[in-house]
């Protein structure tokens, strides 16, 4: 093992170059203009793979994004880890708010900013990196490992699940490793055994056929506008509960010992509020925050449009309005009975005077890992060699809903091995991942190999 | 008076083209690469008013765009009327659905098209015109007229009122005579005598210090956009009737005569649906469509943004949300009162989970004439005998705020003698006039100046 971590601490500004190589590649999948950027990004990943004398290197084209597939396997009577990742990124949008470039990474204070860094690019690289230390010391790999990485994780993965039911065999694995996850605070490293699930619609609201002047017309015809808002309104009350029937039906609530774990977690909740600039909490009434954040469901707008909206005051009284809303949702809630719930509701409550569109995106389902199961060990145990403490069990707010599916399809279940911090900006601007903790993570996801044939008796 | 119609019957053709002259100068004020173009139209104006022999014609520069002033005192016991127009227009775009350009007036189905054709060129032009059968027929000229005629109404007038503050004694006057409205339907002629005022505000909240990630946060943080659509939800109640405190406070109430008037205006309300593409029309409870749209204040949503509008999905949980709102006012309502009413409305219901700026754009008072002012009876008459027709009286839904300017510095009402159509185009591709009511207005203004002072006792 010596060698391996010697060859990881010599490697270090070649692992940052190359992970910067990556990093400039602006491989946004829902922005189809960047589609060659997309491709670019996962050709680099094959490269690197094929650096590393596996048993196979391939990429697979689908409808969408190609995926990347590397395997090599060392002995069948093995545990076989499948390594998941995403080499896509979410647009870098609003450009103006980032303090450098999103596709330059810069590294300050010892962050390397770049859209991409901690989500995913950066995480999902510390695994290659581990392999490449066995691979490039001549060391033995103590395990079977497989890696799988998607361009269209941002989009909602549409293509993954039909080509991980095409290519059962092909994936066929003990257990899925995944960085893509926080750790629950700087140095305190986290294993999330719990993930929130997903149903995103769009609502489009139309009242009259064309813009109007509001002058001519407002207060006799309906403004799209206010309906949208009236709607979304009333899918909250004052408690912060959903309104939607049936919304909560399936949710499994907190058990006793769940919310007493909550409390032991260190959470500084003045802290939280001073780095959002929040002067208060908000939140369904009768749960912490961290409960709140990660094992409740939600409602929220993720955007909103309609008429003028540049500088000055247009009168008009717009022809549409739109919003998209989505659901963090929790075990066992599906998304797809929630997409139609919503839909069902939302066309309850619309007003007669307007047509109004529903439509579903993507969805996940939320997932949970067997606090017992013997990867989360291995897991456990090399996050303390490396950071030199005991890593933290917690639920995560977000979702990867392919963690429900890998286990739906494959049987497999998921370590949430996170490097990152909530604090990274993913998805914002001025997205960044700590230079160390990508270091870690390289060591980390090396020690995870060595301790694994250890727990899998 | 016989001279006059034939003299306007023998130079029809003439002044056709004098206004196509007109029309063909792209004086587009909101663009400053046209600022040129705009004096050009000033100077055309100039021209058109010394080739009449007036007391006085002067060209008054202004820090935007020149004023043109002409006045013809005949006799200080007569009345005074101050014509006012503007020859700014609004920009063509979109260029593409012109089936003519803008500015290459063309006549087709006995209608002429052109950028600036109705809305104000063509309308105000024949107050010009009208005057020109007195002066080139040597008839005296029953009453004293001025010319205000203004290069800046396309954006906002900026420089208008202060103009007619430093000129009060120059512009003093009985009346305001200004065609820049529509009649209420084909041949029906139309005096309007109320115009709705306007309060615009703007309205942002922010939530989070900067977007977040709605899996990780979503619950637990307060969602600006949620929170938006909570406040201009609670801005109109089920009936349509706002909210706000104090909002209806000063607003005079449509007496039984208001209401039986309103009855007999003719209103197709199916065609009114089908038109707009409305399966059903909205508005206040127990108010007639026409009432809603003209006589009753209102509150609409003009624009709206937060978080993502792009194609498909991203799971923000935005940091800002905006939306501009407007209110249209009706007598006696003040728009500085009404916006200060909207702050303070707004700031009491906002959730003190966010943060929340409220700005207020450019307003106008209402406006409205008095049904027994001699000057709308002369109007009435005029109309009547051109037209054969008794003219219809009503009020319009939108705003000319400088009418409300007019009565404030000058204390002079103001006769709106429209000739346009709802129809005309106005502000869209494609704008038009009916060449007959060009030269119906020529006459009908001839006769307004004749009818005066019959009615000033």
């Amino acid at each position: 093992m010596s060698a391996i971590i010697d060859y990881i601490e010599t490697n270090k500004e070649k692992f940052k170059d190359e992970l910067f190589n990556l990093l400039r590649i602006p491989s946004i999948s829902t922005d189809s203009s960047h589609k060659d950027d997309v491709r670019k990004a996962a050709g680099f990943l094959k490269e690197q793979l094929e650096d590393l004398d596996m048993d196979r290197v391939e990429l697979f084209e689908t409808d969408g994004n190609p995926i990347v597939y590397g395997e090599l396997i060392t002995d069948e009577s093995k545990p076989t880890v499948l390594v998941y990742g995403h080499y896509d990124v979410q647009p870098p949008d609003p450009r103006e708010l980032w303090d450098t470039p999103p596709f330059e990474p810069t590294v300050r204070h010892g962050d390397i900013y770049a859209r991409g860094a901690s989500d995913d690019k950066g995480q999902s690289f510390t695994h290659i990196k581990a392999l490449e230390a066995y691979r490039k010391t001549d060391t033995d790999f103590p395990v079977n490992v497989k890696f799988i990485l998607e361009g269209e994780e941002e989009i909602g993965s549409p293509h993954l699940v039909p080509f991980i039911k095409e290519h059962k065999e092909m994936l066929a694995c003990d257990m899925v490793l995944i960085s893509d996850t926080a750790m629950f605070a700087e140095d305190t490293p986290s294993i999330t055994y719990g993930l929130r699930g997903l149903a995103y619609m769009e609502v489009e609201v139309t009242g009259p056929n064309r813009d109007l002047h509001s002058g001519v017309y407002g207060g006799a015809v309906e403004n799209p506008a206010n309906a949208l808002c009236e709607i979304i309104a009333k899918l909250k009350d004052g408690d912060g509960v959903i309104q939607i029937d049936g919304f909560y039906d399936d949710v499994v609530e907190l058990s006793d010992e769940d919310r007493e774990a909550y409390k032991n977690l260190p959470f500084d909740l003045e802290k939280y509020k001073k780095d959002l600039g929040l002067k208060k909490v908000y939140g369904e009434k009768g749960y912490s925050t961290l409960e709140r954040a990660t094992a409740r469901p939600t409602l929220d707008v993720n955007g909103l449009w309609s008429g003028y909206q540049g500088e000055g005051a247009k009168t008009v009284l717009p022809s549409k309005a739109g919003a998209k809303v989505s659901m963090r949702l929790v075990p066992n809630q599906d998304p797809n009975k929630i997409a139609q719930l919503f839909k069902k509701h939302v066309e309850s409550i619309a007003p007669d005077t307007v047509e109004i569109e529903i439509r579903a995106h993507h969805g996940g389902h939320p997932a949970g890992t067997d606090l017992s199961f013997y990867g989360l060990q291995a897991a456990a145990d090399a996050f303390e060699e490396v950071y030199d403490k005991e890593p933290l069990f917690s639920r995560e707010g977000g979702s990867i809903p392919i963690v429900a599916d890998f286990e739906k399809v494959l049987g497999a279940q998921s370590i949430l091995m996170g490097f990152g911090l909530n604090s990274d900006a993913i998805h914002s601007p001025n997205e960044k991942f700590a230079l160390k903790d990508f270091y870690r993570g390289i060591q980390t996801s090396a020690k995870f190999f060595e301790q694994l044939p250890k727990h899998s008796k």
